[in-house]
């Protein structure tokens, strides 16, 4: 049920703007050969592509926000999903009334500025597989 | 002021679709015999509840949001009040639209899916006491 | 473009009613002589006034907001920018419908209970220079 891991190590960095801000992550924690651990991240972009899981449908539904917006706060995983690393992250996105939009990230995304932080966990890699109840690839450590 | 911890252990770890999702992580932390730290988190609630402290009434209000949810970011920490471990979470949650909610995390959000991250804290130990100034709880560590 | 790290120490503390947000935070890792890092923060606050980064006339527009909000998240970076330490941090934050706002966290914000994680980094010190693509002082660290 938990699996016990240490921060074997961390890292900082800024993406560019105009870089796609999951696959530019996803490029940069593969160059590392990191497959374990954790992302957060603040910043802005230039336009975002969000989405959000319908339960029911037991499918992802996608939303364009086509304007500047701040990156409140960005969380994410790194595991294996068919021994490939998978990020999975969701962002908080601030728009100029400092309104909130946010949800799971997706490719489409494009970094006007983004400061990150990376910890390497250190254990035993986690794998997702398919999970009956919700449609979703989440991770086997149960 | 500042009191200085180093991270003894962390875990990773999900919760099952239908959890409380305040309730089974203070379960798991309970049983790991964690009294001090952080936890973090993304996933899904099938429902959320929340609450919202009323700084001039002193009392916390609660609010209910019965739909599908992403958790855009959960952020806690880990102390004791009367020597019980208690959980202080916020949590982010988008909908389908996007737009975000959030407050503090009560007993009675269900998991649609979760993956955490908790980070066990070795220190000397940090005791919830009554602060006459905001009628809360807080931290005695200054 | 990735650089290496590892956390030297973590602290925890709260701040007061009645303390700026943002100052105190600097105030207290000033006085700690912490160069580098990470702070994440729950609580809530009196009042708040974030900001947001105009992307085409590239400057900051101040946005208050005049009631109790939760700090559903608050994310920050510790780095130097002119041998100042600099505290950069986005802020989520919720009123009393569990409706968010948030931005990059400036002077002003009134704290009305605030629990607050240090990590502190060691490697490489991380200086901001005058960006051009954005006219923000960014990481020098690619």
């Amino acid at each position: 049920m938990l699996k016990k891991y240490r921060v074997s190590n961390l890292y900082q960095g800024r993406l560019e703007r105009g870089d796609d801000l999951l696959e530019k992550i996803t490029e940069i924690i593969n160059n590392a050969g990191i497959k374990l651990g954790r992302i957060t991240a603040i910043g802005a972009v230039e336009k975002a592509k969000l989405s959000f899981y319908n339960q029911n449908r037991k499918v992802y539904e996608e939303d364009e926000i086509n304007k500047p917006l701040e990156i409140v706060s960005l969380l994410g995983n790194i595991s294996l999903k068919d021994n490939e690393i998978m990020i999975h992250a969701h962002i908080a996105l601030g728009d100029e009334d400092g309104r909130l939009y946010g949800g799971h990230l997706t490719t489409g995304t494009r970094v006007f500025a983004c400061e990150f932080i990376i910890e390497e966990f250190e254990g035993e890699e986690v794998e997702r597989k398919y999970d009956e109840k919700t449609g979703l690839p989440l991770w086997r450590c149960q």
